[in-house]
């Protein structure tokens, strides 16, 4: 093997290994073990463990920056649906790695890793913004988005531990509360309610939005 | 002065410097010198930066989580408001020190500030749970304490960046927001449809769920 293709390789087999423990848990004898080579051929290619972490963490961050991307077409909430279905999928592959990445800890929280998530959660708050064409976010609407990314976050982070709800139900939570979060946000801002409308307009009376704006007139009824 | 009170104006005087200026940025001959005393004297109370800091991170901890407390008393959303203001007061006067704190890094990263973050946390949630006279809470109940709490963290953090929308503002949007992920969550739960009903039969016709639903109504129409 090249030297390229022998770093792809352990990359992807530390990744396959993180999916499966928490990183602090896999031993560099476990990945060349895995790979089928040995422990000083996996120190020519990373000098380290934290450098072979870093370089799955990278691709691991393309590979979930690439599901956001999402077409432009048909209604926000089928999109953003669609692109929480691709989300769940990604926590799903890759559960340890990705609880023991977000809680920080000893391997995982050096400033290179803070800012390959920072990369990646700044993706997500482009495609939001682009899906609602807007190009100068007010502040109540950034704060909307990027308050929005954190409980995605944490929604995953809290199905990973027992996954006590079933994911398809959190998928489809999640859109929802954009939107009550959106409807929260339009108290305060005329251009909120704006945009709310805006995202409403084109909604399908069996979408997710018409969908819990039924419910919420019937709770406050 | 003895021991224990010398490492209690030590830490007093990291938590003003943390307060205006990132931990990273602060170094122990500032502390030495903002205390009043030799740089290897710091030494002899405190072993390292690390060990001030955290230290100082313990006692910010404990500051914090008394400000959740909350007679049971008057309706819920007006506790958790008065709990909100708390919360921004303590945001706002450790600025830079809850920033650092919170997006990570290399002073703030290991094991043991998280795990003191994370105790914070448990007990933000054990207080919402009592007031909602909570002992065994669903799975869905979990969800919406533990993601809402990662909410108004995420939330303070963006106001901290530039300060864009005044606080009081968001200490209020921040109560709506738990009713408008509650709502949201009643969607999928019997247990949190009833649960919300608890939460708004109780609310003055003035408060601000009451005001959230009315809100709501006018939007959905």
């Amino acid at each position: 093997m090249g030297v390229e293709e022998r770093r792809e390789q352990l990359i992807g087999v530390a990744l396959e290994l993180f999916a499966r423990r928490s990183p602090d848990e896999v031993s560099i004898d476990e990945i060349a073990s895995a790979a089928g080579i040995s422990r000083p051929l996996v120190y020519h290619y990373f000098p380290g463990k934290l450098s072979l972490y870093e370089a799955a963490l990278k691709r691991a961050a393309e590979d979930l920056a690439s599901r956001f991307e999402e077409p432009h077409e048909g209604s926000l909430g089928g999109r953003l649906l669609r692109v929480m279905r691709r989300f769940f999928d990604f926590v799903d592959e890759h559960g340890p790695g990705f609880s023991a990445l977000m809680r920080g800890g000893p391997a995982v929280g050096s400033s290179a890793t803070n800012a390959l998530i920072d990369s990646v959660r700044q993706v997500a708050y482009q495609q939001i913004l682009s899906h609602l064409r807007v190009t100068d976010p007010p502040a109540r609407l950034e704060l909307l988005i990027r308050s929005w990314i954190s409980l995605a976050e944490s929604t995953a982070l809290i199905w990973l531990d027992g996954r006590r709800i079933p994911r398809a139900e959190l998928e489809s939570q999640l859109v929802h509360d954009f939107a009550a979060l959106a409807a929260v946000g339009a108290a305060y801002d005329e251009e909120m309610t704006a945009l709310l409308r805006h995202m409403l307009k084109d909604e399908p009376h069996d979408g997710p939005f018409t969908d819990l704006a039924a419910r919420l007139i019937s709770l406050a009824s």
